[in-house]
């Protein structure tokens, strides 16, 4: 029964009030209620949380580690978020900054399998940072999105991502736009010697991703892409123990709005619940992560062979400094501003392919 | 295709630049990429949202109402939270503040089905607020959890729900810990003549969530609590729609770290995809909402026919203000402090009851 979880949370506090702090969110993430109240001895020592470390980061702010019954978690990535995180995230002065878990805990979970080396082996890409770009907007029909997939595939990209907006809708049904990609694609690569692979992005409750993955799977597509944080980590859990052979790209759609380092949650707990590379939004582009916070969030994804995708503001130009950055254990995604090259986005996607494989 | 949902976000920025932050958020809340490279007229006048309103509010802060396409969502909740939030969670000046949402489109959601009305006719209370406590701590064994449970019940609370931290553990697996409960409850009732019920919490994917429910159904239970930003908002409506005889309450884990709204994240979100009732910190206890977003949740709920249930940190002394404030189509959730009542607490539970009933 003592075998530990340590969560690290950074927390805002007075010096004088952060042990009894800790104390409360020690309490508040295992058994939440007075301690006066149990009587159990066994509870008392095995299942209440224990303030393993404070440490003063200065500023106010203060890294409290926790240690956390494993025996409250089990096998469930959701009740693992939610005995890490559940009602502290109520409260606004705490981040949920890191966890660390022994290899037998984390064993429980799925990991990202297909991860960087089935990923690479898709693309015979030994070693190269690898490509994407991205089907939008939402509103074209499938005949226009496979359209607009055989161009970026004649431009010789890795991957094609549908935009994560695109779901199940009357426009370009999943069912639809799926097998009508997967067959635009073949074509090209029946034509080019080379192949480009398709993420179709899944939606709706596990019944209905479970669909999708299978016909995508039927299609001859080996990638599907989900949002964790709005599909539910068990979610995707579930679906990389039922499709070991596919690889899940995860999106951090809702993501950010999370209390959660990114660091921890995307770099770490996405691939750790079974995503084989992680999509987020690289410093530099329209979103806010700093420099740092990417290095360590692609770290942390390699650590467990999961690939990180900086994404979100990409251009052509920023090519060199992102592999200078990232290596070459990345794969690169551009997509808007290679649509915006309209009638000449084959030649701007080949232009692409052609930056990261001439690094 | 120009049914719209209208989203309102509370954005920081300076005046000269919100009308440029305001389309951009409109442009990442639908097509995600350049309007340049959009050639469809429908897709720019159908798809792609836009800017209907921005109202200074003042300290540099403004509302701005978004008109996005009905059309790019459907039935699924998770993307209907996709397309309101997805991407913009990413970007730390924005808060999801509110949504309106048709009344046909709202139609599309299960809605809280068992909600006001189902509850107050499971305990046979026409007027009165109702009242809850909760088995705790974790590491209890099913005996033990129904021995507390039992002597709750004698002191004649209307419901008992498990701490969200209650899984399904080794300690006290739900297979296990549902019937004795169940059954330990129908003995208390068959000595007093008057029913608790029971609300077991769910967890794990939807699968197992299923398989949970459907044996609270069998052990004579009508009632399940999800957390549904854990278990993923289309986990939830599944279940709704899939037990439409069942309660479901929503408990706000995970939820608090949304940069959503809370009046809308719990008070209206959470009934719209299925809550018959909805649990949430209130203001003066343990968690920092204020009392005008308790009452604007509390009311958003009601709106809907789903019940609030103020909790976190609430105590016998605060009933009176409590039901004051939130009147009587409320559940009055107190858990920790009537444990802390020991071998008492039988007695504080019926003083809990009493004082609701007296009110």
């Amino acid at each position: 029964m003592n075998t530990r979880v340590q969560a690290i949370y950074h927390v805002r506090a007075d010096a004088s009030a952060i042990a009894a702090r800790a104390r409360a969110i020690a309490v508040e993430q295992s058994v939440e209620m007075p301690l006066s109240a149990i009587e159990d001895p066994e509870i008392l020592s095995g299942i209440v949380g224990d303030v393993e470390d404070i440490a003063d980061l200065g500023g106010g702010l203060f890294a409290v580690r926790i240690g956390l019954a494993a025996a409250t978690i089990g096998d469930d990535p959701g009740q693992l978020l939610n005995m890490l995180f559940g009602n502290t995230s109520l409260h606004a002065d705490v981040v949920l900054q890191d966890v660390i878990l022994s290899p037998t805990f984390a064993a429980q979970f799925p990991g990202p399998r297909q991860g960087i080396a089935g990923l690479r082996a898709r693309c015979g890409a030994a070693r190269r940072a690898l490509t994407c770009s991205a089907l939008k907007p939402q509103g074209l029909a499938p005949a226009a999105l496979a359209d607009l997939a055989a161009r970026f595939a004649h431009g010789g990209v890795d991957f094609i991502k549908d935009d994560h907006g695109l779901a199940d809708q009357a426009f370009s049904p999943f069912a639809a736009r799926v097998p009508a990609i997967a067959a635009a694609l073949r074509d090209v690569a029946r034509d080019t010697g080379r192949a480009t692979h398709y993420i179709p992005s899944l939606s709706g409750d596990l019944d209905r991703m479970r669909r999708q993955t299978a016909l995508a799977r039927a299609a001859g597509i080996s990638c599907v892409m989900i949002a964790p944080m709005i599909a539910g980590v068990a979610s995707m859990a579930a679906l990389a123990r039922q499709f070991p052979d596919m690889a899940i790209f995860a999106h951090p759609a809702l993501g950010g709005a999370a209390r959660i380092a990114p660091e921890l949650l995307i770099g770490k707990l996405f691939p750790l619940f079974g995503a084989a590379a992680a999509i987020f939004p690289t410093y530099g582009g329209r979103f806010g992560y700093s420099a740092e916070t990417c290095r360590t969030l692609a770290a942390n994804a390699r650590a467990q062979g999961a690939l990180p995708i900086p994404a979100g503001g990409m251009t052509l130009a920023r090519v060199p400094e992102i592999l200078d950055f990232y290596g070459a254990d990345t794969m690169l995604l551009i997509g808007g501003s290679l649509l915006d090259a309209k009638a000449r986005l084959t030649a701007e996607t080949a232009r692409f392919v052609h930056a990261v494989a001439a690094h």
